[in-house]
């Protein structure tokens, strides 16, 4: 089994509310994607701020696990959005995370955020997690 | 009508989907409330990361309609958070948000996010929220 | 010695550069001063924004401190800062600091910058600290 | 007079205080460089934070005045820095900028800080400036 298909099982079993789906991981990096109907808009056809940050989140963890293996107990403890554009209502949102710093408590990640098709980011998202000290880097 | 009912009854038709509900709104600041759910949880019975950061977010805009009226077209430009503790998965969480700064184009706010009933805030965030040039301030 | 006096003795012992000074230290709070001259000005008779910043990390460091104990191996590990009023050429800055969070192994606080007599902050600063694994909570 | 040189003419004249230098400018980046001795050291020997600020400040500067053109009074609205490796205390910082959005009255910008030769960033930084109402762009 890819970890690919590893973190899509993990995460279908242990959070099944989670709708973003994974188009990469590796590397220090992932790709994550999210289709967007009416509960991702808001007044305006944009798609609303939580959903964006959703998005960041779910590509951060992605590339996370890709990197260090399944952690049911990272967790974040920071994350910090700007936002750019408007997204569009009628495209899916695409999530590209990079990590800048992975330490052995400590995991920094950068993620763009687009509407799929348009090379302007939408958003840009600086977050942390912190790791649980007892799991070993790439366990 | 109050501010209150005014902003209550704007949030009705233009945002149909936010779910979190108004307790205070005035003097630079709100107290809003979210009841938590299964579609609020994540695994290990806590309150996810995007909730919390929406219930931030509808804290913040309520405050900013609160101070400067009804103003459709007001965005958020950037959101920071600090989770901090594991919120209750079977208490409300409760969002007070202040003002820190009411600019002509800029607007500037913290929240301290709450499970109800616990003084320690389980996450912190500040907030900027941009506001159309031709909007005046106090309308 | 009380820890005010401990944090000033440390402080002038190991920092020898820096420049702010302490006037209240104690239960997750901490106050600190920094005269302003030539070196913190910028153009227009503002204090730089490096100034502002430098106030805050000193305000955390000292609350931590305070809470703690002298940890000479506390570092910080973000920083995030808003800017709001434009500070007086002729006033101290001072650094308002309050602990959010006094977790293991991190530490959150936020610092608000005030011009002296002016109760309307310039800046708003949120930080995290890490703290050393090795140290114990309140040694 | 490259745009470069205005630059360099320009922050001479009104930032005489500023120490970075300015090593690339142009298409929307910039990179910047500021020397390490004692003034920028902290215990432990390593480049204390606010250095590292100023640097991404000035980096942030530098790439919007090649991008819009003389801006005498564009300023910083917030600032962002994760710190993630302890710098090198005998290299030069380089900050190197990337704008991510040139609004009209707002500018978004990643820089990442290294100490010279080593690929690792020490530091990111995601910062907003704003733009006065009345500059045009690429004036």
């Amino acid at each position: 089994m890819t970890i690919k298909d590893e973190i899509i099982e993990f995460m279908k079993a242990d959070f099944p509310q989670a709708t973003c789906t994974i188009d990469t991981v590796g590397d220090k990096s992932a790709t994550v994607r999210q289709t967007i109907g009416y509960d991702e808009l808001r007044p305006g056809g944009t798609v609303s701020g939580p959903v964006l940050m959703t998005v960041a989140d779910c590509a951060l963890y992605v590339a996370i696990l890709g990197e260090i293996g399944i952690v049911p107990l990272a967790v974040t403890t920071s994350l910090s959005i700007n936002f750019m554009r408007k997204p569009s209502s009628d495209k899916d949102i695409i999530g590209e995370c990079t990590l800048l710093k992975v330490g052995k408590s400590l995991i920094v990640g950068e993620v763009s955020l687009f509407s799929e098709g348009d090379s302007n980011a939408v958003a840009h998202v600086v977050g942390t997690y912190s790791i649980p000290q007892s799991i070993k880097a790439k366990n």
